[in-house]
């Protein structure tokens, strides 16, 4: 156990403590998930996504989660918003460019929120991440592939794209990676079956957002909201088996509601590299 | 066993029996488990949110759910244009003001409807019902608080608003309040898991909605959606227990559907106060 | 065991072998289920609805599913041009014109798509079906009623519609039809609690979708999505019994993610009329 892996376990007890509120501007398809599981670990989930009432809302929450997975003008709009008064008020953004490489909106949208906005946890998968470093991406749909990350890669991806936005950068795949631009984290939790269900991608950066908002150090948050993740997909698989993955869907909702700090302790799998 | 419960077991058999169409325009976090919850009760939904086809959706409904969960310009114009039709018709409106008090748009959006609209029943949590009373409130998410009710203010405020709205006025928590203006009911079924599963206050709303569609009285039907919901939530805890709060949430619709006159006239603590 | 079946059951391996991206514009009842369900076939979804990336993302994947499920006019548009693109390309259309009957817009939505737009499949239950026929229709809300298929009417309207449209016409019930305007198959797969779920009828529709994905005998997919469906509810119910329909609901999921090329080969109740 290393002092990471404390400072997590420490972290999920602060967000169970102060319940932070979360606001959310995510996709229609994992909206449920997400709420759900901002509920799960301890935290107030809020989803509002007009331009209207976006600035308000974050102006009362302690964290913002910007999704595009079902991006439109309209959305768009408030994202941009949203983020200007959380930048404003020193609230922590984090960013789930979903599906970025895979259409022109997804890459000029991606493009947009990174070029204007402070952004303190950026987390995708390999080929979002790759498109964002400038090397292209394939996509093959919105959920992440086991196959589409090397390490090596990964790493070196992470820490430029760390190092160029000031940001966390988190790559989640077989093997997640962390860096901060200097330090960087492997996180080897998870079961393979975590990609067979819609959402997982954005329920992780939901955690990661919950996580955020009930601490500063962002990089910590991000490992939380990551391993919480992987320990209740492995919990998860324990408990279904491989029953399908509906009852493994319910299963992941219900570890990360039973997640404890002992739980972290004694599962997490985060290695400096 | 009162003469309110034994008519809220009634009106569940009517329900089943007529499979009232309700139309709801609601939020994209929970619609799915509104859409399951009104199916499971025995109704039949329909989720329509487009101001060229509400009004027709209105017309050929049985009642009408109004939910602000994650309102924007375009279906709040819906909103009013389906809830004039419901008026003209004398369809039943339940209006659900989530998250009323925490942004300028809800609070705008919440008046413009309880100015314009005359609406049967209005159910809130204790946060949302103090803004409508005029009284300020404190959001914390747009999940209820546990402890935000307190007893004698909630009585004074539902009557108040009922008063003055000339409509059913209920607002949830550890105990439910059901006014009418002049009669009160207090109802203490439910769980305290209920509030770590977003929807459960909007499923609420979507059983009274399902009940109004079935009866002239709302007050009884107010009544009946709360405490179906309160008594789906007990029934799941004894099922699932804490193994957590995924399949406590799909508990909660087993137990919905399950639901029977003789679990209602065992379990309901209705009490006239 | 007929040709028929195991034509499906090979398509089944298909699928799962070349995780087909399946592009859906549908409605947000319902997102998450067909999402996860294509999944759980083993093709791959993406989800996405804004006028400036549809044609984008249609241009990437195998089959696009179209469901007017909760349309208005910014998806409708979408839908048109994501449409084009797939005809351009030679991606297969499913197309689940869900509530047509019900309103002016879904009725106007649906003659739109159906006169400018190529569709391979087109899904839906007798009283969709019906409209489209020219024969009106009496909505009861969007989920479908046990009672409301005649077998002769049904194979009439179906060969009627397939023949006029020139694409298979799937008309789902109690006994499903399949026509091509020329061969007819009925399926008498199914539980009769798949009617007290919401999305049964869009989660076919997906897995249609997903089955196009891989082959260019779209009758056979058609065949196939449906079957899948009906298979899954059976053994859904063999699986939860009658604890409720929050339970059936995940059983159908995991019944899906379950299935193989055996299961169809025993159980598909596919017959050539």
């Amino acid at each position: 156990m290393n002092k990471i892996t404390s400072k997590v376990a420490e972290l999920l007890s602060e967000v169970r403590n102060t319940k932070p509120l979360i606001h959310n501007i995510t996709n229609y398809v994992t909206v449920n998930d997400c709420a759900n599981a901002v509920l799960a670990i301890g935290a107030s989930p809020i989803m509002a996504d007009d331009i209207e009432e976006v600035a308000d809302i974050t102006a009362i929450s302690a964290a913002l989660v910007i999704n595009i997975g079902t991006l439109n003008n309209r959305t768009v709009e408030a994202m941009l918003s949203s983020a200007k008064k959380a930048n404003e008020l020193g609230v922590p953004i984090v960013f789930d460019p979903v599906g970025a490489g895979a259409s022109t909106l997804r890459n000029k949208t991606t493009q947009l929120i990174l070029k204007n906005i402070k952004i303190s946890v950026l987390r995708g998968n390999m080929s979002e991440l790759s498109f964002i470093a400038g090397l292209g991406a394939t996509t093959k749909g919105v959920d992440a592939a086991q196959s589409d990350i090397k390490s090596k890669d990964g790493i070196a991806i992470a820490t430029s794209v760390a190092k160029k936005l000031g940001c966390i950068v988190a790559i989640t795949g077989v093997t997640d990676i962390i860096s901060d631009g200097d330090c960087i984290v492997t996180i080897s939790n998870g079961n393979k079956m975590l990609s067979n269900v819609t959402g997982t991608g954005c329920m992780s950066t939901a955690l990661i957002g919950s996580f955020c908002g009930a601490t500063k150090d962002y990089f910590i948050a991000a490992i939380g909201g990551i391993t919480s993740m992987g320990i209740a997909g492995e919990i998860a698989f324990e408990k279904v088996g491989d029953q399908g993955t509906g009852s493994f869907h319910i299963a992941i909702i219900d570890a990360i509601s039973k997640l404890t700090q002992n739980v972290i302790l004694e599962r997490a799998k985060i290695h400096e590299a």
